[in-house]
């Protein structure tokens, strides 16, 4: 028991990252029944969608679940409503201003976390009443802060800066990589493209594919220009690099990146068009395993190295 | 005890970053005598200077401390003979091949740590016949990788890669940050920012200041055309950024960059020209003290955070 196990009411503090285009209903479930804490990802999501996923994850576990809402994205407001229509108990809040919608998501008796980067939206998120805040260091996939900072840097800053708890993002996938974050002072551990490498994901299995052979050096944070984003390094990306490098403007990045690549690449599986978004520790991925098991590694590596490390004198 | 401690038969597995202009003889010896293991950093020295600082720092220590060698710079095998005259038994080799000096320094009898930032250089430097790797994450200040792999995911992989100790930098300078970087795997780490801060770092006192001050998102990774380097924003940083986002070339890049910044801004105490190499946990920096009190604290904050781990159960 710790306070993010209490705080959601499951057995590992092991959150699943809500991710577009990879984790629907089917995930979300199989790590909530797994004992982790799943997400439905709602940033790919129309509202009819949405709500189609919480109904099925109802179905599929009696285990708590939530959901993950981009505030910036156009549909909020109905997603909140269909969150409060299905009594959903949890929500991850992100890409925004979480002073919008916290007390109301509050009132309705919502759980309410926001994902930070950095220790200003860190403290506007408290204020604003969250329940925890995840903290995403530089080498988490997708979307990113401008400040760099990583995992490592980011944990300490943030339990120094806030009292709610604390979860980490960024970096980890195993149950070592678990124990590097409490020792950090984090509360718990969201864990995203290992699930992405998951049997119930819904990325497309070229995606899949292409992530068990990642290497180092193999994902870059790119379109700082725009909002950050780390993405796997394929034609897309290089294309992007190209423009980048002669010094692009926004408005031609913009262009480059034109519409609906996330989808194309990581839910239809074009390798070399698509927008790839995965975090660095897709080096560490070599197998596509079900969610459930995933948790019991993670849980028995967390336990192992716990008690490796309690052996230490120096 | 553990391999990194038996390697260098030192008392704590902190190893002292070898840093330009910031680590002569008073600060290695400092740490050396506090139990950890001191580098001279000959980077920023003649062959004259570096023979100096050993002699002093063998008067200033009975224990065992070493030099750091960047093997691209032009002094290197005057550096090496010098090392062999005076008997220095460790060195840390950086930015360079591994397989050039290794095995001459391996038969006058040195212990060689190679500094490595991805997987294929940890392959070379134990082909190589090294002691143990350092493994640098993106977050470290100074020059580094290109391929930005932070601290949490590199330890990992590189653990995986070789079967010689490994020491983390990157992100380190707490009995915390300490713990997390061997719950990863890593057999020790290695503190740069921090000691750059000690009474006995030669950093300039503004210098001193400036880290002191510093929060979050106030480095970056720069000039990634040459080679990359994390440096404290700053007049010239921004100089810098301009140009890099307009596309600059190499050659541009070179000339804006010139001779002798990292002198004029560390050791010189240039603020607003100088080069200002730290890593991103400048930002948990808040204090200067003695080197011998920052390695009690960070064993007594590991030591602490390693009970409440052991403590935690799911």
């Amino acid at each position: 028991m710790n306070k993010i196990t209490q705080l959601f009411n499951i057995r590992y503090p092991i959150i699943q990252g809500g991710m577009i285009w990879c984790s629907g209903w089917e995930l979300a479930a199989a790590v909530s029944n797994g004992g982790g804490l799943g997400l439905i990802g709602s940033g790919s999501m129309t509202p009819e969608i949405l709500h189609m996923h919480i109904r099925k994850c109802k179905n599929a576990t009696g285990k708590p679940f939530g959901v993950n809402i981009p505030l910036l994205f156009p549909h909020t407001e109905e997603f909140i409503n269909i969150l409060i229509k299905e009594k959903v108990k949890i929500v991850f809040t992100s890409a925004g201003n979480p002073a919008k919608w916290t007390s109301y998501l509050k009132e309705k008796g919502l759980k309410v976390v926001h994902v930070i980067a950095n220790v200003k939206f860190a403290k506007k998120a408290e204020e604003a009443g969250v329940d925890a805040v995840v903290a995403e260091g530089f080498e988490a996939g997708g979307h990113n802060g401008k400040e760099e900072t990583t995992t490592m840097v980011l944990i300490p800053l943030i339990k120094q800066t806030v009292s709610i708890p604390v979860i980490a993002a960024g970096g980890i996938s195993t149950g070592k990589g678990m124990l590097a974050a409490m020792a950090l002072g984090a509360d718990g551990a969201q864990v995203g493209s290992r699930f992405v490498c998951s049997a119930e994901s819904s990325a497309n299995p070229v995606f899949k594919q292409k992530i068990l052979e990642a290497k180092d050096g193999d994902t870059m944070l790119t379109l700082k220009k725009l909002v950050p984003v780390r993405l796997l390094k394929n034609k897309f990306f290089h294309d992007l690099e190209k423009s980048e490098l002669k010094g692009a403007s926004p408005d031609e990045l913009l262009k480059l990146l034109g519409k609906e690549r996330a989808k194309k690449g990581m839910f239809e599986g074009d390798m070399d068009e698509g927008e790839l978004e995965i975090g660095q520790v897709a080096a560490l991925i070599n197998e596509i395993k079900p969610a459930g098991k995933i948790i019991r590694e993670i849980m028995d590596e967390f336990d192992h190295a716990r008690q490796n490390i309690a052996g230490i004198r120096f």
